[in-house]
């Protein structure tokens, strides 16, 4: 019994300890490294459908936003905020107009998802990434991370849709 | 002994009458029924993703392509024709503007996917089907299945596509 009393006496001072000293270190360490994920989820690919998203302009992108099973139960749920462990992905490619899909239909009208420009992440820790809404950003092109500059720009447009949890696409039934 | 080889025999001839009827019958009966699929297939919305599409003119329409497992290992091995069993789903939502997104990047230039507009469905079974090139159309609206006027549009426009199997879609990686 003393030995067990002891031990949790120790775990206790230890756990002190760690509380104490993990924020001052995130704070001292590279805080980037917190706040941005540079590691691809893996299996992504296979995720299940959230929506799809076109922006013109300079984006000149199409999207198809996928989710891990956390986010896509928190969605069909309509639970806000999103629960530890989501993740959304959006896979980002070139709106591209197909010529044989216009050929068939006779007439210029027909866009479809060009070559893959980059893949993007959103990973919900409200503890890793308290700092950034509890969202990790993530952005890769050919398979590398943005820079710090760019992924520096995600949280403060994200924070925009605060009454969403920070995230911009809604549900498609 | 005997009882089984008598059993056999009645199998063959059996086999024989169904194998000469059966393609009498099926033209005999409305062909429409052979044709046309009008069972929404279970389960579509958590299928993977295939691509996205949108088409510009009256249809103004943003689409997700998704496909069951079938499908999808055939895209992905680039195997066609499509096995039977593949089953393509096109979910497809009106193209409209997203204000709320607009205001975040401070100019118009942000597509989402609008109100359901009508899901599509083609089921390879290249012998329920072989009079449409081995697939099955579907078309659904509110949970209704298009006319049979309607539904025969659908072989003699993806037969145009006859190099892929009449498949539009590609593969996004």
């Amino acid at each position: 019994m003393k030995g067990i009393t002891l031990l949790l006496v120790a775990v206790v001072i230890l756990a002190g300890i760690v509380a104490f000293t993990a924020p001052a270190s995130l704070h001292a360490d590279d805080s980037a490294a917190a706040i941005f994920v540079t590691k691809i989820p893996p299996g992504y690919r296979d995720w299940r459908l959230i929506s799809v998203a076109h922006e013109e302009g300079n984006l000149n992108s199409f999207a198809a936003v996928l989710g891990n099973n956390v986010a896509i139960r928190a969605y069909r749920e309509g639970k806000l905020p999103f629960p530890d462990g989501a993740i959304i992905a959006a896979l980002h490619y070139g709106h591209v107009p197909s010529e044989e899909n216009n050929k068939v239909f006779g007439r210029s009208q027909s866009f479809v998802a060009g070559p893959p420009t980059n893949i993007q992440f959103m990973i919900k820790d409200s503890t890793k990434y308290a700092t950034t809404g509890g969202w990790g950003f993530a952005h890769f092109k050919d398979g590398k991370p943005g820079d710090e500059t760019f992924m520096k720009t995600c949280f403060p447009c994200h924070n925009q849709a605060k009454a969403r949890d920070l995230v911009f696409t809604r549900y498609a039934p």
